[in-house]
């Protein structure tokens, strides 16, 4: 399994941390990333403070390791960013 | 009262049309606008569907006509636009 | 095709149309419909203001008629509504 | 100055966990704060996994330590749970 661009493996999970302009950029990116979970059914543990948005991607019913869901869904992160 | 760039007249409202790319980077725009709205306590008529959405700004209070608020809405709305 | 509950015919179209509290609270509905619209692929043409929404379903690869899809989009907005 | 209902101190900060029946009501309610947060300037640190919420409120300006503001934000999060 290949670590995605821009991701770290920490703990057992894929992370990711993301600075935008300002916090109103910040959560409208993390409403698309919302949106993106619930379609996949599988869930971000994320922080949010002001335009930094740090992402913990793992799989819980695998016992907290990294799947292919969690690869899966920092690739699709990834294209919002650079959207 | 100068009306916005990209902005219209049309019944005494000032009226936009933006186009995204799909559904999602739509409704992360109106998350965007919707704060600004909050922030500012005006607060648009809009409608969308899919990657559309249409803008309508006028001022209730001062008997549904165009004033300096929905200028400065409508300029707020273009910056996020340009980002 | 029953008429889900709270929902009239009106043009083709299943119509509902939901006050809020406020503003805030209405977009947060908002929220929760862009979701299940995104996950259903089904997209609702929508109108806001203020703490009013209005929404219409309909099908537009079936020739903008009542389908299914309608259906069981509007019963989960109903879901939504009544949590 | 009290400590808000349902919120403790924590290093500094207050904080205050909430659990929801899943995310699309945790992400909604997430919304609202977001909001408010933006409307008073004051942002939280927050933690989100699935259904639940983690906030901590403190001020930076002020040398991160609980100010008025934490507390007036804090007191707001409640209402929006109530509702």
């Amino acid at each position: 399994m290949k670590t995605p661009d821009n991701w770290t493996e920490k703990n057992n999970a894929l992370y990711r941390k993301i600075e935008f302009k300002n916090f109103s950029e910040a959560f409208a990116f993390m409403v698309r990333v919302a949106i993106e979970a619930e379609r996949m059914n599988h869930h971000p543990v994320w922080t949010n403070v002001y335009n930094k948005l740090e992402i913990w991607l793992s799989t819980h019913d695998a016992g907290d390791v990294i799947t292919e869901k969690d690869v899966e869904l920092a690739e699709k992160i990834n294209s919002l960013v650079l959207v």
